[in-house]
């Protein structure tokens, strides 16, 4: 998966993944309206909305990037309903052949972790058939609970072809509260690193292992030594536009040849029709606007890449 | 909310909260045939399995425990279907008086934190409308993002007067690869566990904080140190039976006076009825060996806190 991933942007030249993240919020009127008329639940109809409104985003980018990324919060917060449209959305996107992650962060026992991998990636036996509950591509694991929480994930990852990103620095401004003790010498973010990479060896497939990292880093010098702890990782790098760094903070997440890594935008995308810079005349066409952000992302890191 | 934990603690003399976190293996045939016969969808079934299976291990021990505790990656492996059941489940606990503990474990950067708060404790405005998503009381809360993953969920907490447990130390093989690295003189885990008794303090009301903790723990000392750290924590410590701990071993998490702390245990109930142990004539009442199962967990924590 990771070597799929990693070729899709070469091919789109893009190492840009749309995080579709909807806040009611971000989502036009002319949207909202029809889907609180047509549904008598609450819950549904923000779970409607919120499909109708992933469907524009996808439908006006999806030939420029390689992939999206689903925030489970968000669809969590409509229960059920909004579970539906996660799973609908999965699946809409990759009908138009992008790769899906989901951002989860999940993470816990063995046999816990076992049942999220089966659950987010994999298939489970339901009395007899098989079933893929959500097969999404990838999925993001959280890393407290050490290598027997991760190890079940790779498992599915290397029976399926998938692939997972573990949390292993994150760019929030408490995430340096625990990430960045010194432990032993060195700040655990390190320690985490190192071990990821080494835990990804058995799932490695030529250049990339099944096993990526996310890595926010506040300062260009801790994304090149993480670009370099974790040689074979595919690393997914969020903070662009909304959280604030430009093309030239990231680049020392990729490799010298300007492959490796992968950058996260959600909001500066799917809100983009919100903004003066990319909808000066105020309409509500949240596709063009998030197509317009998309190409200035993509070119912004072009030019950082060259 | 952890206040009244402790009340029901105290009133049914068991600190115990049985984890409803069920297998297809655990559920009798006489449960599963008729369920696939009924749903023309295999997750849809598992999912109706999951639900009147739980259902009868409520009714066989509502009277004797406080609490039960979901597994939500136990449900999330049946895809929709499984999240329905787990909303449900959460209902119908609520309806015999028991309170709900969603063992989810998320945990991310603040304005989704916020979402998954709002998901599993709180509510959420839904054009106009309150609803309350999956309307658990407390919530499991992974820590590597640090605080400002975590504030979301108290400011939740406090609104609503929900709880939740913040993972501290946890039980399994590997646990202690990130959370025992030595840190600035101390174990990882001293570090959160501490970082987590300061933050509590926004939220304490009398004697508990409704910011508790997931104390796993090897050994009796570590046991001692963390109750030390977290004085005003209620305890939430899982491994009980399945895993291996007896009421003797889990002495430590408990104050001098035998209260702060509720022990999980999860197949050692749910599956009792598989066992010799339990049942000896091996028939399918799941639910009445869970109840006898119930009533040996606490016995045998009434004699070690005696």
């Amino acid at each position: 998966m990771m070597n799929r991933l990693a070729d899709l942007i070469r091919r789109k030249n893009a190492p840009v993944v749309v995080g579709l993240d909807p806040q009611l919020s971000f989502i036009p009127d002319r949207i909202l309206r029809p889907a609180y008329m047509e549904r008598g639940d609450a819950l549904g109809a923000c779970a409607l909305a919120l499909m109708i409104f992933n469907k524009e985003i996808i439908d006006a980018v999806y030939d420029l990037v390689p992939a999206v990324k689903l925030q489970s919060a968000m669809y969590e917060m409509f229960g059920v309903s909004g579970i539906d449209a996660y799973r609908d959305t999965i699946s809409y996107a990759h009908g138009k052949g992008l790769i899906v992650m989901a951002d989860v962060k999940r993470g816990d026992i063995g046999s816990t972790s076992e049942a999220y991998a089966k659950a987010h990636l994999g298939s489970v036996d339901a009395g007899g058939h098989v079933r893929y509950p959500f097969d999404a591509d990838i999925a993001t694991v959280n890393p407290y609970l050490g290598t027997d929480g991760i190890q079940p994930f790779l498992d599915v990852c290397r029976a399926e072809g998938k692939g997972i990103f573990v949390l292993v620095k994150t760019s929030n401004p408490s995430g340096k509260e625990f990430q960045d003790l010194i432990c032993e010498g060195r700040p655990l973010y390190e320690h985490v690193a190192e071990r990821m990479a080494a835990l990804g060896e058995s799932v490695r497939e030529g250049e990339y292992s099944l096993l990526g990292a996310v890595t926010g880093a506040t300062y260009p010098e801790e994304g090149r030594r993480l670009r370099e702890l974790m040689p074979h990782q595919m690393l997914l790098v969020p903070g662009y536009g909304a959280q604030g760094a430009t093309g030239r903070d990231l680049r020392a997440f990729f490799k010298e040849d300007g492959t490796g890594a992968i950058i996260n935008s959600s909001r500066g995308i799917i809100a983009a029709w919100q903004k003066e810079a990319f909808n000066p005349e105020h309409h509500d066409d949240a596709g063009a606007c998030a197509r317009l952000a998309v190409q200035a992302m993509i070119g912004d890191l072009r030019k950082a890449l060259d």
